[in-house]
């Protein structure tokens, strides 16, 4: 068994986190990618705050360190959305690492981002490596689902409730989730023509190519979600008066050319005292069939899925790979290098 | 595309059942075989109640049926242990014919009948076919927990709590699980040394080999389950005295070498008006997770895995293949053929 050589590509809320599973799970770490110049210069350790020093210093010329470093592999916790992601994930490529990460449109990025996708599956082949989007979406939202589906003889509709906490994964989702915007600011990015792709639009995308199945139309719903008092949002660290954003809620349907429909209603916003995430799944058919989370500690299972999924990205065919065409996510007992393919 | 040919080997309330859903998933039923004399010679339609003839006849020879229909696969509903199965999944790989059953032992048997099952496989690896067992466990008990085990950190213990109802699964079973006995002769029957494997231990088996993990020690209690006032078995035609078996509880436990624990308490036995079956499953770690069934139709999802299996089965390797080594399993929207490996 040799040892698998990561790079920690972002460093923000989700890349702290990843960076001590990593470890513990008997990653090395070889690098560390930060554009922030409150973070570039200082040891991972500590700008992850695990109370060790790593004797890895977080660096700010991503193509430097991949281009240097010999890893199996690049983590990427950079932002939500292929546009943002296409050049990280380019570089990565274009320098022979493996890329996983836990980017929400790049669970299944085809039908929304076709061209990039495409541009990066060709580097992908032709550089020998495999890019990957993962994170809460793989196992609750899709291999789970599409789990249950397989016990039924017949499905009709597959219909998800699910919600998480935007404080749990920093400002820059915060940001993308609207938090703290007037409901007027928010009517002009909801029916704006570019608008990035819904969350939940790339979870079904996947879920119905996983299935077989061909999308014949898509619909897509959004609403805010408002404070119904002053609310506060840790990750921003601001104030959001009553009758202000914290967040919204998609509505996602994809009707199948084969029949089936798929809906997902995913709500992301700044939490009340108590509220917890929700992972609710129905589907109808015969028989009805239904699974839940009753408590989702969705901040962390996006990443533990993060770092669990690094041997199956490795050990993957080169190209753009989606979840739906990786082997079942498993428990990891062992260091990760245990689990390379010989 | 070319249709899959089967033999329903076993026309019980099982075999019923299933009969229906691979006729509706595109299926070609060549055969059938039952010992029962009240079912030999009339059309499989009738004998599973499809208010249809199917142009099959049930035949009790199994070898000559096996032998000249040259089917891809026998589904085999006769009955829950490996001694008793060993007969019939041995004629099926001497035909050179794949087996897929719901015999609870045959999910994971290769800790409790390791003999036969070492027997079985390398008859069928011989012969070039494959023997698997499915049903309930496959998904809600194996791989759904196995799945939620993936989005873990660290796993100290899976602790299940699973139900299922008697009177779901024919005579056969209602009689296994010693329904309408007296407290007394159930008492004898759980002390024997002589009792047969417990389905719990399978699947733990099964979770655990899954997983990687060495089993260091298994540990079972048993409690029967008793009637508070007189019920009534279905499938048995049969009332129980207050105070007699209705079904009982195994608590499996088996610990592992590498640490952690695996836990199963199963309940089979005769339900109260109103009572609905339990999936609920706890993994304690890091993070704590639980994943829940609200309400399980496990009579027809155990029937639906084994027809969903099917076209797994015939793609997989030859020898014992248990369903920690399979696929994940799939909803079949096409006919079942079409899931067949070039």
């Amino acid at each position: 068994m040799r040892n698998i050589r990561a790079i920690i590509y972002g460093v923000g809320r989700m890349g702290a986190i990843a960076t001590r599973l990593m470890l513990e799970q008997g990653v090395e770490i070889v690098g560390a990618i930060s554009q922030s110049p409150s973070k570039v210069g200082r040891d991972l350790g500590d700008v992850a705050g695990l109370g060790v020093k790593t004797n890895v210093l977080v660096e700010s010329d991503a193509a430097a360190v991949l281009g240097a470093r010999a890893p199996d592999i690049a983590v990427v916790t950079v932002s939500s959305y292929l546009a943002e992601m296409y050049e990280h994930l380019r570089l990565c490529a274009d320098n022979r690492v493996n890329a996983v990460t836990l980017a929400e449109e790049a669970l299944y990025p085809w039908r929304t981002s076709p061209v990039l996708t495409a541009q990066l599956d060709a580097l992908a082949r032709e550089r020998g490596v495999t890019i990957t989007g993962t994170g809460q979406q793989d196992v609750y939202w899709v291999n789970l689902v599409a789990l249950m589906m397989g016990t039924a003889h017949r499905v009709d509709e597959v219909v998800g409730r699910v919600s998480w906490n935007v404080d749990d994964y920093g400002p820059e989702v915060a940001r993308d989730q609207h938090v703290g915007e007037s409901v007027e600011t928010f009517a002009r990015f909801a029916a704006g023509a570019d608008r990035p792709p819904t969350f939940g639009r790339n979870t079904l995308d996947a879920l119905v190519a996983g299935s077989g199945l061909r999308v014949a139309s898509i619909e897509n719903t959004t609403r805010a979600a408002v404070a119904e008092s002053e609310m506060y949002s840790s990750t921003l660290d601001i104030k959001i008066p009553t009758g202000h954003v914290v967040g919204f809620t998609d509505i996602d349907t994809i009707r199948t050319v084969e029949g089936p429909v798929f809906a997902l209603e995913m709500t992301g916003s700044v939490y009340k005292e108590g509220q917890g995430d929700i992972n609710d799944w129905e589907i109808h058919g015969e028989p009805d069939l239904r699974v839940v989370n009753p408590a989702v500690p969705t901040q962390v299972t996006t990443c533990t899925q993060l770092v669990n999924r690094i041997p199956d990205v490795i050990n993957a065919a080169p190209g753009f790979v989606t979840v739906d065409q990786l082997p079942p996510l498993r428990y990891r007992p062992f260091p990760l290098g245990a689990y390379l393919a010989r």
